[in-house]
């Protein structure tokens, strides 16, 4: 007879995340998102075999919940989204990379999911009202915005996964997804068991990381070191980054704890350049232009495999759609697995 | 130079319609839609081609808006539905006969009509506010409840159709349609003119057709009579409708004009049969009974050659199955053209 751990040892337990098409990513992007799936791809089980069954999206559907009236960047920004999925290490022989919209079965899940989705649900979403009013200018009172928690429960469940990988900000989306799951299981109950089963949080690290105004780094406030920046750039952006304020003159000591580039450093940077920064800092030993220029070495030998990489797929643009197709084809085909079970639970088909 | 109507004549103009999977149909429901549909597939241009290129479809996910709390007896109501499509007098090889759920495209382009659809406009759908208060005991305060005008204009839009054929009643419903279809050409407007033409309505006749207690043919109301309902059980259920009730004894002249007898005389009789009963009625010359049993020939007449052809497919249901196969396939084709449009259109896709 086969142990449970013996069975479990053959398919990997299922992750799935996805990213909307921003455009060219950033090292928030990158330390919130992609460093940790590159991190669960590369992951090995005892068996020598991989820990986690991966797959990656560019949420473009998602894109258009708030975006819908102005689409014309949207296909650039998927293809730069790619570029950095791949150029941060993302390998398709791993992780089946795919764009949302190429695989018709999330669509096909929402509509089901909203049949029997109470709209109270969808109205008491905090962020629902949260963010029409933070994007005032845009018209968010639209059917497919307040729908939009539904989607995303619908992308993580056509997987059937194990795990959502989610930093500690993001834990309250996965439970309406986890809701969802358990009132599908509740109406179509399956001799088998569940059809849905509830997929785990699997929390990872997204460190507070700073753009160069010292807010939290994001594309909105214009303050983000892109992935994709020339070396020159970086250190041009670093070179005016906010320190701690009551460092005014050289010779006055400085905080590296109320430093925004020492949060740099600590993602960034080795024990011993840290050291190094924390004693000159606060003895007044260093300035802050000689600081920022170690942080930028760190950045730039963190980015430089990536830009390799980078280069070698925007040379081959051909390469990166037979991956996105390759993709799409194996997302499918698994999404397909959970819908033939979805739908005959539904009654749908003949 | 090819004029605009030879042109007009290699691609006749495209039918969409659909009904929902109730199980076996009855008069009603053959009057109102399935009738006039075989006459729109038969239909034959000035050159003896088809007049309409046709698609119709079981709506099996319009169901489950409603009942999505059991679903049960969805699938063989879809069959008993497709088997009376094709009892009617459809014909696979004129008309494009499918299930809705086997064609994703029609959720992928109901979720994309969701990101710019107003949650106004569907909330002010009259009917959405009737039906809640009509099927009180079923909980339809979901999301996909209110969202079911949206459904029905991507079901009808996905094909780019020339004419929606409705009766007078449901005139006000392609009107959403309409108006979807113009903000989506207004929102991703395209060089080559509209993507998304909005449907004219093709008001087809939808008589009053009584049940056997007067009231409209409703399989809510138990007042029907099926299309495959045995000759002695037709017999039996029209020996027993009501009828002018002004007229208690057999003496008594009637009114045909007041009598819901008379109102399946109209639909169903010759004008030979109408005028003797006519003139029977109105002089006390016959009785009930007696026009009761000319109506019921007639209708036995009527429904005799589609029993024959019910017959033939019940005994043959790989075939049934074949034809909703090769059906499907023809419209995902022809929808996925569109949605390559639309897709395109709102910066889809990579």
């Amino acid at each position: 007879m086969m142990s449970t751990t013996e069975a479990k040892s053959t398919t990997p337990p299922r992750v799935l995340s996805g990213m909307r098409p921003t455009g060219k990513l950033h090292l928030g992007n990158y330390m919130g998102a992609l460093y940790n799936w590159v991190k669960l791809q590369n992951e090995q089980s005892a068996d020598g075999g991989r820990k986690y069954e991966c797959y990656f999206f560019i949420a473009d559907l998602h894109a258009l919940t708030t975006d819908y009236a102005d689409t014309s960047k949207m296909q650039e920004n998927s293809h730069h989204v790619i570029l950095d999925f791949l150029a941060a290490g993302l390998e398709p022989e791993l992780s089946t990379l795919f764009v949302q919209s190429d695989v018709l079965q999330h669509s096909e899940l929402f509509t089901l999911f909203a049949m029997f989705t109470p709209l109270g649900w969808l109205e008491r979403v905090p962020t629902y009202k949260d963010q029409q009013e933070q994007l005032k200018e845009k018209d968010l009172a639209t059917y497919g915005f307040l729908g939009y928690p539904l989607l995303q429960a619908a992308d993580i469940l056509v997987y059937q996964p194990d795990f959502v990988p989610v930093g500690q900000d993001q834990v309250a989306h996965v439970e309406l997804t986890r809701e969802v799951a358990r009132r599908f299981n509740h109406l179509y109950p399956h001799a088998k068991g569940e059809i849905l089963p509830e997929p785990k949080v699997l929390l990872t690290p997204s460190p507070r990381l700073p753009g160069t105004d010292g807010r939290k780094m994001s594309k909105s406030y214009g303050n983000t070191i892109l992935l994709s920046d020339p070396e020159p750039e970086i250190r041009k952006k670093l070179k005016t980054m906010v320190t701690d304020p009551a460092r005014i003159k050289r010779t006055d000591p400085g905080n590296p704890e109320v430093c925004p580039v020492y949060d740099l450093h600590k993602v960034f940077s080795s024990e011993e350049t840290r050291r190094k920064v924390r004693e000159g800092c606060t003895t007044a030993g260093i300035g802050c232009i000689e600081c920022k220029g170690w942080v930028a070495d760190a950045v730039v030998a963190e980015l430089a495999p990536m830009q390799e990489r980078r280069r070698r797929y925007e040379a081959n643009p051909a390469l990166v759609t037979e991956i996105l197709q390759a993709g799409s084809v194996r997302a499918q085909r698994r999404a397909e697995q959970t819908m033939v079970e979805v739908r005959a639970a539904m009654g749908l088909g003949r």
